[in-house]
């Protein structure tokens, strides 16, 4: 009698926003940077992704993915490799032992769904890796580490390497052609510095700006100065990174953030034609992060952008009233404030221009902080008969 | 009996566009730049200062200057370092022939008046500056060659050394601690090439933004990037663009134009704190050209952009019913068209997204070209009485 069984296998994956930031390829077809770069795992209360992965003799056709509902087109070259790589691994255990269920020979079936909305712009591809990998790695029984799993997620987007860890991440270059040395490994864990918070200040954007796949193979391929950034730039930004996390030094951690957003987004512009994903709300934003260090005396926020308008702004736990209280001051009427950031009080008011731009372009906010890697859930998106769960 | 004659001498100058910018000093008292830059003379007969200097053994008092029918403070060092080289090449003048009066030794009285709008927020010192040494000499009757003379106008405000000269221009940065090898010299006449047309889309800001030297000087401090700029980018956009000019390679032309401005941006958006001189409107801008030449199926047009968000569009007059008919569709509505503008037809229709935010943004075109250098003129701003004349 065949086994019909079902294997099934839930994890969560988290979202992360660097702070030394990935942008250039040297090998696009295996995604290998041409810098290390270092990011923070934001928690997953706020931002994940769920996958379920299943597998079973019992199903037929192709390998499928329903992604928040909705059928996903997995034949990409992306995908299919992570997919690949998997079933080579699973592959091996097998071979190893005989007893196990050929799994290797079954179609997956995945299911997955994000905590937020799309809309929100925010870069969902890293989470979505990561879960996709370590879903299949659990559900295959796999014995690799996170780190050899990175791998595997690097190859459908650079940066979900680096959520396959929680914490503080850093995704190392590596030198060797095949890629097997540019991988992500832990900084340090959340509970080493779990004081960090981050608030998101979602952008609207009219439309989306060139996607950073393309973008930063222009970059690559223009820039008359983006060969400084990655061969002096970012090395000393990552050797500072390193420091200011080992010692949990907010203001160290902070110019180093804002300096290499900068850097990054500088060698955008300098691409021909430039990219600009900075528009004027960001600008504000950055303004709004200078205005209140000012205040304070000291460097208590950091902002960072990613390839997109969205300011991403870090600070510590002890620093949530004035932060949380200056941007809600002009920000309350838009969601996505927790509970209790209406009693933020700070005594910092925002320039009226720089006020009234962010009021005009910010849509939502985000508080969230710094957070834990993939989690095994008992959540299944899939039920033990393989049917996609209704919810 | 006393000489109470009034000696007069009255110039125009022109503001300059630079295709390779200046960003960045070597020496801050001196303005000596961190790289050469090259610009485009503008036509005097849209964009020009006035002055006329005099002085006589009858005035009394310390030099002064009336700017725009306002009473200007020339304490400041920049103006005053001027003074000073043109006063000390007078004296060399009077001591090597002591029958000449001794101007050098009487105040100076200047006016000096802009034909654009200070409003427009073009850097008018360029003029100002060039004008204002090139009047003295001429009332001083200085032997010295209009490249002597951008060393004296340099120490006023950088780029005005260049607008000494008429057409394409040289800044050579020159070695010398002193300065004396950091002058301005002609590529070529604006008569090589007369056909360079230039719109300026003047963009309505808010606020003026960092200053231009305070900004170079946080660039030269801050971006990690600069370096590579000065050091590789400039110098080999100086070698294409003097073979552009040479050859009157429009495309050529263009894109180290673009290439140049982008660059220049890029060390501001990498200084720390970041400057921001291009807003939402200028890259509307940028995005109008690059679709112009993307529909024209070639380079017709450039953009540039000094310390603001003023647009510079570079084109050739052949190509003047396509870039002035594309931009006219969009800002007929606003001030500065020339005659003839309503009658330019371009198949090119910006995209929607693009136009109203130029339509939104863009306070006044000012369509002007390629001209000539200072020039002595009968047009006197003071009277023969030393006293300044109403207008």
């Amino acid at each position: 009698m065949a086994d019909t069984k079902v294997y099934r296998a839930s994890t969560t994956a988290p979202v992360n926003i660097a702070v030394v930031k990935y942008w250039g390829k040297r090998d696009a077809k295996l995604n290998l940077p041409t810098n290390s770069s270092i990011s923070v795992t934001l928690s997953q209360d706020d931002l994940r992704t769920l996958t379920t992965a299943s597998t079973s003799a019992s199903f037929s056709g192709d390998d499928s993915l329903l992604l928040n509902g909705e059928a996903s087109d997995i034949s990409g070259a992306r995908t299919q490799a992570c997919l690949r790589e998997l079933r080579a691994r699973r592959q091996a255990v097998e071979a190893a032992n005989p007893d196990l269920p050929k799994l290797s020979t079954y179609p997956l079936k995945l299911v997955s769904e994000n905590n937020f909305p799309t809309a929100a712009g925010l870069a969902s591809s890293a989470a979505g890796f990561a879960a996709l990998v370590r879903a299949v790695a659990d559900l295959y029984e796999l014995p690799e580490t996170p780190s050899d799993l990175s791998l595997i997620a690097r190859q459908g987007s650079g940066s979900a390497c680096r959520s396959l860890f929680g914490g503080y991440v850093a995704w190392r270059q590596g030198e060797r052609l095949d890629g097997v040395d540019s991988r992500a490994d832990l900084v340090a864990e959340a509970a080493h510095w779990p004081e960090m918070r981050a608030l998101i200040l979602v952008v609207s954007a009219a439309k989306k700006g060139v996607s950073s796949s393309s973008g930063m193979q222009q970059t690559v391929a223009t820039s008359g100065m983006f060969k400084e950034r990655i061969t002096k730039v970012v090395p000393e930004n990552m050797r500072l990174m390193e420091q200011a996390i080992a010692a949990k030094d907010f203001p160290k951690f902070a110019e180093v953030t804002m300096r290499d957003s900068n850097s990054f987004h500088a060698t955008c512009a300098d691409t021909y034609p430039p990219i600009f994903y900075l528009n004027d709300v960001s600008k504000a934003a950055i303004r709004a992060v200078e205005y209140i260090n000012a205040k304070a005396g000291k460097t208590i926020a950091a902002y960072t952008f990613d390839a997109g308008p969205n300011a991403v702004i870090y600070y510590e736990e002890k620093d949530a009233a004035t932060i949380l209280g200056t941007f809600y001051q002009t920000l309350s009427h838009i969601q996505g404030w927790k509970e209790g950031s209406a009693d933020a009080k700070s005594d910092v008011s925002l320039e009226e221009g720089v006020a009234s731009v962010l009021k005009d372009g910010i849509t939502r906010v985000i508080q969230t902080g710094v957070g834990e890697g993939p989690t095994k859930t008992d959540e299944f998106l899939i039920a033990e008969d393989g049917s996609p769960v209704k919810r």
